[in-house]
């Protein structure tokens, strides 16, 4: 039986403002380590060394995370994370995503077309300046903008002064304000990767499962003026592996967590956002399958956005577990009350809540356009969407600007667009006709919107209409577009470019409501309860993750589920074991390297192992570490139980899954040969 | 995510009456197979000539179940089924359950204690005489005195006539009667046993779970005037083992299922029943757990029970998810409501759903004595209950007696207790003890039994005064007062007996309650029920299950399971790997023998497998044969999802499990070097 509790969760609440000391819950800025939880719990204090070294080796990748392993710029990740540079550097002949790589030798190492990488370089707190931005406006709205402004100057003026990529973090929903200062490189190659078969064996069947078999890793080096960059610092290989009930950590990016939403606002999630989001994640699952099943090019076409619809799926069902869960709910239910008693004792005398269930209010009513009422995700026509508001927002003050259009971003967002990758035409036109149909279910056909991208079309026709004849899916079109600016958007021909232009307007007048009627209140209420947590609860909480480099912890252990034991660990012997228990039959196949490989391989090789680290989406790529700081695995998921995570962290069941050091080393070994890499791994 | 859908449950009646054609549902029996089922489903016919020969070869071991295997009277069941013998075969110095055993030669196969296997020789319908005993008496209560009368003088006759041993089996409650004739065999010796470690590797954990990997086989031999009995039939090793989707059979005994229950009875277990067992469930694990820790020897001594505790545990949370479990609850209800409609459609104007609730009424009332008072299960104090029970109840006439005392069952309850094996007093303190610790949380210090059982003392004074004085504890005592009968008893001043004799009254009054308030009517509407089935549904309706011997049959096929896939086999592979994943810690620790053999044995040989064959508790050690009427197989567990079973057959994730021929067979050859007995089984 899953006896699941919420055991930290409602802890800090429940016993009324005292630390759960025995939860390994959070997130954690690296500016303010839970140095106090480590020492009580495992009597560890990490030294600002300790804590440095790690950072300064944690990467991110693309949102999602990384670390350096080698004083020669390699980088370790997952497969998963690494695919979106391995899909795009494949083609029909040489198709990477199935068949692997290694680079023989380092000018075979093969260069991402628009993969950056970033360290945190640094850090400070700019809470004063910027909430003194908002504090002089009159109404929400304009405080809102003020603060927009000086984010915006504030990343400006830091980039001018220190060449580095700089980025405002807001934390504890706007209770503070920390200024972030990375280092970025853009020369980032492939030095290996495994098989698909075997980075992602058990395929979505697996997936958030354990016990699980995946070598789910790549790596990468970082090149800077043609040269293997020496990064500030890296992590060694630890020579003994992890065990049992050790104590480890990880540095990642997870993207985002909610576990100070409110009542009012899950119920609006499990309600309305999850059972809309689920709908739409699959019909575009059918929807790929069907494409995939044309040939066995269509399939590879479709494997990675399949890949990540069937995660987000995946993942979004085990959210939505955790959110129909009455225990769950009676625990957030409890805490709320309990929260805002302890509140008032305090003297407040706000109701933020109430604030919020006016905003969720607000959500559910436009819910289905919000979602609906968009270019498609990372489809040819978004890519028209963000040419277009590239140049109508950058035209705009910092303040007015929707927000993924600040300054800052603009750099990132343009080398994305500007890079050179296969677009296939046939897959394009079968998910845009998918959104487009999905939007007329969700709108009817008499909405603006509907009309405005079907103009009387079925969804079909009007996607393969425009894009047959599109040019955005070519590189230089999209750089001619991009120097242009307005002049060039506004005279183009391109139906894409057309219909972005059209869409832009509904979806800006969405996207400001959005702001001021829902998020701009919704903000200064959840900004106003982190004040309160702090008041009631004290400074060392953890904040929600905000997709900014964060720092957790917990111990290797297994766990019971379902009536019966999970181990901490796997091993070899359990991967062929699985496969032969499928007689191989897909997702269980093994490529051919790896059978042939069996009676050389170490069978009790421990593969991939849980923790109670506490992780969530972007937290994929994570290095883990002992108390030396030495790397012990790579975080690549975390279990079904650990999906409710993202609203409540809990220790039961929920764990992290990482790849073992030593099951990675013995593969490149034994089943690749990769004996260079092996020895720089290793430091020799 | 656990898709389960509840496909067969109402099936039947929620599409009007015709048949659920997709369904492997059903226990049925010998007499009615589902001859158009099989053929609408899998285009097989078994001919008679395969039906005699899977039933002449099954056997009923104890109430579970066993076949013979080979001409010499060789008998395969679980090793859980035979460890009643094995246990009482073992002492502190010769731990066979610990250690196994093999015999070298036949002389020195090991006698069991008490054990006794039948197999079902023939039978006839005698629902026309049965009834019509019911039939001529004026009310109810009469009714149900004249029926049980009937069946006795049935089984009687049947056993002058023929020296078999007869039985008459209710079916379908009642709507149908059938004499059933067995042969019986008291001299059955040990041949083999594996180790509880790998018989039973996961331990409680694993239980009612897969993948899983238990050896859990034993090998008995039937002897008739010392010699090895030459069976009528006798199964043959299928030369190949089962594939995926093969059509496979289970013959044997399940004890009961509850599949044609009321909406109220269901209130009725789910409510009251479940939470009480499961109380007193958990209570009885965690004393005989406070037991074992004493001490090596106190572990041996409670292991067996406490395996029988912990399975009737698991087993019940099973059941008690399927009870509450909202889509289970509301089929239920559907079919309920549709069956109404359709018998008021065909011009029923009986009520015995409105009978039946207002018996489950009466039961809510006295549940608790129902449960509590009585002498315990399988205790001292138990034995010289019934040796109480059989000796007043046997002076009444056959229909006034209590069910257990009626004259077929005599014999075998005879032998039960006047068989000599161990019986540890530390033991039966400890577990007296917590019986009425239990009796007196649940019915208060005022309550007559309470008082009769503690005389004002604690549990523990009141149990270790009485059992360490009395006397039953021996074979020959217990004997000396089953040949004395009443006189005997009533001058025992055995301290067991004068308290059983105490107990009698108060036990029996309530069991007369039972009866008379009830059972009588409940039976009167259940059989109402069955004839409503058969007019509504027509005759092909499998029967519940009532320890009687029945005929099943499904696929081989693994299933979807908290979102991943779970295979239809595992392998040793598979056991070594688990064992490995947890270091060889209990209860994944394997004998030494194996852990030698490791090398030797196929890694990849099937060791367990899954199938939708329909199985509840009593299917342990059933034989699993394939078309041609080979054994493939033997039955050894269900999984979780299965044990809702019990109140309605899926098909969708539940399982019966299975251990595998060609594991068994390897296993002998390649860990017990057992060459006499695998050419046996081989047949060659």
């Amino acid at each position: 039986m899953n006896t699941r509790t919420l055991c930290a969760l409602g802890g800090a609440l429940l016993v009324g403002g005292t630390l759960p000391a025995l939860a390994d819950e959070g997130l954690w800025t690296f500016d303010q380590p839970p140095l106090a939880r480590l020492d009580e719990r495992y009597r560890f204090r990490p030294t600002p060394q300790w804590l440095d070294r790690l950072r300064l080796a944690a990467v991110d990748f693309r949102g999602a995370s990384a670390s350096f392993v080698s004083p020669a710029g390699l980088v370790l990740t997952n497969h998963h994370v690494g695919s979106s540079c391995i899909q795009k550097l494949s083609s029909a002949q040489r198709d990477l995503m199935k068949n692997g790589y290694l680079a023989p030798r380092r000018e075979d190492e093969l260069r991402c077309p628009d993969t950056e990488l970033k360290v945190l370089h640094s850090s400070s707190d700019v809470t004063g300046a910027i909430q003194a931005a908002g504090a002089r406006a009159q109404d929400a709205e304009t405080a809102n903008r003020e603060r927009k402004t000086a984010i915006a100057e504030t990343e400006k003026r830091c980039e001018a002064d220190t060449k580095l990529r700089c980025s405002v973090v807001t934390l504890y929903h706007g209770a503070m304000y920390h200024l972030y200062r990375y280092h970025a490189w853009t020369d980032v190659r492939l030095v290996f990767a495994p098989e698909m078969e075997v980075a992602f064996f058990g395929g979505d069947p697996d997936n958030f499962v354990f016990p699980r078999f995946d070598l789910d890793i790549a790596l990468f080096r970082v090149y800077e003026q043609g040269q293997p960059v020496r990064p500030r610092s890296y992590l060694k290989l630890a020579r003994q592996g992890v065990k049992e009930d050790e104590l480890v950590f990880a540095a990642g990016h997870p993207h985002s967590t909610d576990r100070l939403f409110t009542v009012a606002e899950l119920d609006t999630q499990r309600e309305v956002d999850y059972p809309l989001h689920l709908a739409s994640a699959r019909r575009q699952q059918r929807l790929l399958h069907g494409f995939g099943q044309q040939s066995p090019e269509a399939t590879r076409r479709a494997a990675q956005v399949l890949f990540g619809t069937e995660n987000w799926l995946k993942a979004m069902l085990g959210e939505f577990k955790t959110l129909r869960d009455p225990l769950f709910q009676q625990a957030k239910r409890s805490e709320e009350a309990k929260f805002r008693e302890l509140a008032t004792a305090k003297g407040n005398s706000e109701d933020p809540w109430a604030v919020l269930a006016t905003a969720s209010a607000k959500h559910r009513a436009k819910a289905k356009e919000f979602w609906a009422v968009d270019y498609g995700y990372r489809t040819l026509l978004k890519a028209a969407g963000e040419i277009v508001e590239i140049a109508h927002e950058s035209a705009l003050p910092e303040g007015d600007r929707l927000s993924a259009y600040r300054s800052a971003e603009l750099p990132r967002l343009k080398r994305r667009l500007e890079a050179d990758y296969p677009i296939y035409k046939d897959l394009e036109i079968s998910r845009q006709a998918g959104y487009w149909q999905e939007a007329r279910d969700l709108l009817g056909d008499a909405h603006p919107f509907v009309k405005t991208v079907l103009a009387g079309k079925t969804p079909r026709e009007a996607a393969s209409d425009r894009i047959t004849v599109s040019r955005i899916d070519r590189a230089d079109e999209r750089r001619r577009l991009l120097a242009g600016g307005l002049a060039a958007i506004e005279s183009s021909q391109d139906p894409l470019i057309q219909l972005a232009r059209a869409i832009y307007p509904l979806r800006r007048a969405l996207a400001k409501y959005q702001e001021v009627e829902i998020e701009t209140p919704s903000k200064k209420a959840s900004q106003a309860l982190g004040r309160l947590r702090f008041d009631v609860f004290g400074r060392e909480l953890p904040p929600d993750a905000t997709s900014s480099l964060r720092l957790s912890y917990g111990v290797v252990k297994g766990y019971e589920s379902e009536g019966t034991l999970v181990p901490w660990k796997t091993n070899f012997a359990g991967l062929f074991a699985r496969h032969d228990a499928f007689d191989g039959k897909p997702p269980f196949t093994l490529p051919a390297n790896w059978l042939g490989a069996r009676g050389k391989l170490k069978s009790d090789t421990p593969f991939n192992f849980a923790s109670t680290i506490d992780i969530i989406g972007g937290n994929s790529g994570s290095p883990v570490v002992n108390r030396e700081g030495e790397w012990v695995g790579v975080i690549f998921d975390g279990n079904l139980e650990g999906l409710g995570n993202r609203f409540g962290y809990t220790e039961t069941a929920a764990r992290s899954l990482a790849v073992d050091s030593r099951a990675i080393v013995e593969a490149l070994e034994v089943v690749y040969r990769a004996k260079a890499l092996t020895a720089e791994i290793r430091g020799e």
